[in-house]
C-alpha cells in the first residue's frame, strides 16, 4: 500500500525525470491529472489501471476531496497507487494533502519532485528567473488563492527587486498591473506564456504600463491569450528580447532564429 | 557548433530529465561543475571530452571568464557543447550570461531545464513550499549576492506571507534570522537541509529564534551543518514534524519511518 506523488513537469513529455519514469513503470494504478501530457501513461505496464481525475479549470475534475479517499481505495485494493500531476506536486500542486491523508489511512508515501513550470516554462522561452545584475531573487505566487481574493504578497512583491512569476493569474491580471504600477513600475517588462514548452506555445511581452492593450491585441485572430499561463514580471522578461537581438547582430543569414533555444 | 545548458538536478542522479539524458548522450564535449553527480557523465558516448570547470566554494574552480570562452572553443573545435550544472541552469546559476555570450560568438544554444534545489530537496525532505493554509507563495533568494552583501528583499520577505528559500546562505544566517525576528517571525518554522536527496543528507529544525542553537549543536560531534545548503523559512517548515506525527499516531510498529518519504 503505497503513494507515490509523481511531477510531470511543464508539458513537453521529455521532462519528465528518470525517477519519474520509474514509478510509472512500477505503478499498479496512475491517477493523473487534465495539465499530464498523454505520452507519460505509455511507461505503465499494460495492465495498470489508469484513472482521468481531471483539475482543470473548465470541464470535468474530482475535488480534492474525492481525489483523496480514491487514493486510499486504489492502494487498498491494487498496491502501489502513482499520483500523476502537471509541473511539481509540491507547487500548487495541493499534493502535500494527499501526502498527508494517506499517511493518515496507514500508506507508505513517497515523492518525485517535477520540473515546475513557473521556472522551467520562462527558461524555454529564453528567460531566466534571475540573472546577475537583473536580479537576484524570485517569487512565485498563485492568481487563484483558496479565498478567491488576490494575494496581499502581489504588493510587497511590486515593490521587491524579485523577479515575480504569477501562476494561473490571468483573470485577475488588471488588479495585478495596478499593483506593480503603483509601486512605480510601469516600465518594468512582462512576458506571459501559455501552453509553454508544447507546440501550441503562445508568448506575449510586454511592460507593465502596455501588457493588458498586448494581451487584448492577441485576441484579434482568435482567442486572447489567457490560462494556463505564466506571467513573468520583471527586468529578466527583456532577456528574451535581447537575445534575440544578439542573434540578429551576429548571423549574416536566419541560422540561428530564437526559436532554436527551445530544442533541447 | 551548439551549446545546451543541461541542468543536473539537486544530487540524486535520477532526478534528471529524460531530454537531459539524450542532450548527454549526443554531446561531443561536457563541461561539468562540481556538484553534478559523477554517475551523470555515464551518459556520454565513450569518446565525448568530460570537462571539469569546478565552481566548488573551496578548492579550485574556473571563473565565469574562463568558462564563457572555453565553451567557444570547445564548440568551435568539437561541435555540441553540454554545459552540465547542479540544480537548474537558469536559478542563480549564471546559466544566461552563458548563453548570450555563446550566441555572441554565432553558436546554437538550446536550454534543459534542471530540477532546482530551491523547491525539490525541501520536498524530498517532507517539506512543500506551497500548501493550502499555510503559504500561498514562496520567495527564493540567494544569499551569496554579487555584492557581498544581504540582499535588501530579505527584509520583504520578512514582512511578507510567502515560504521564503535561501539558498547559499549559511555564512550569513545570523543577519538572516535577526530579520526575520524584527518582523516579529521569532515562532516561525525553519528547516536547514545540507546535501538534498543525497545519502549524506543532514537536516536541522527548529524556529526563527532558535535555529542558530540548533545549528551549533549540529556541530558537538562533527562539523555543523553548513552549506550547501537550502534554508526553508515559513509555516511549511513544520509541516515534516506533522506528517513524522501522522504517521506515528497511525502505525503499530516502525514500517513507515519518514525516511520513506525519500524513496522515490
Amino acid at each position: 500500500m503505497k503513494l507515490t506523488l509523481v511531477g510531470a513537469g511543464p508539458g513537453d513529455p521529455e521532462l519528465i525525470s528518470l525517477k519519474g519514469v520509474k514509478a510509472l513503470q512500477s505503478a499498479n494504478v496512475v491517477m493523473y491529472d487534465a495539465l499530464v501530457h498523454p505520452d507519460l501513461l505509455d511507461y505503465c505496464q499494460p495492465d495498470a489501471l489508469k484513472v482521468y481525475v481531471g483539475k482543470r479549470l473548465n470541464g470535468y475534475s474530482c475535488t480534492q476531496e474525492e481525489i483523496n479517499p480514491l487514493i486510499v481505495h486504489y492502494a487498498q485494493n491494487y498496491g502501489h497507487v502513482v499520483r500523476l500531476k502537471g509541473g511539481d506536486p509540491f507547487v500548487f500542486g495541493r499534493g502535500y494533502e494527499e501526502i498527508e491523508y494517506a499517511r493518515q489511512h496507514g500508506l507508505e508515501t513517497a515523492v518525485v519532485p517535477g520540473l515546475s513550470s513557473s521556472y522551467t516554462v520562462p527558461a524555454m522561452a529564453g528567460i531566466p528567473l534571475t540573472s546577475r545584475g537583473f536580479s537576484e531573487s524570485f517569487w512565485v505566487i498563485t492568481g487563484t488563492t483558496k479565498s478567491g481574493q488576490l494575494s496581499n504578497d502581489i504588493q510587497l512583491a511590486a515593490q521587491s527587486t524579485a523577479t515575480v512569476v504569477i501562476l494561473m493569474g490571468m483573470h485577475k491580471l488588471p488588479e495585478i498591473m495596478t499593483q506593480f504600477g503603483e509601486a512605480g513600475k510601469g516600465d518594468t517588462p512582462v512576458a506571459i506564456i501559455q501552453n509553454g514548452t508544447l507546440s501550441d506555445e503562445r508568448i506575449v511581452t510586454g511592460t507593465v504600463a502596455d501588457i493588458l492593450d498586448v494581451v487584448a491585441d492577441s485576441g484579434r485572430a482568435g482567442a486572447p491569450i489567457s490560462n494556463p499561463a505564466i506571467i513573468v514580471v520583471g527586468a529578466v522578461a527583456g532577456l528574451r528580447q535581447r537575445l534575440a537581438e544578439v542573434t540578429q547582430l551576429n548571423r549574416a543569414d536566419h541560422e540561428h532564429p530564437i526559436s532554436d533555444f527551445r530544442q533541447g
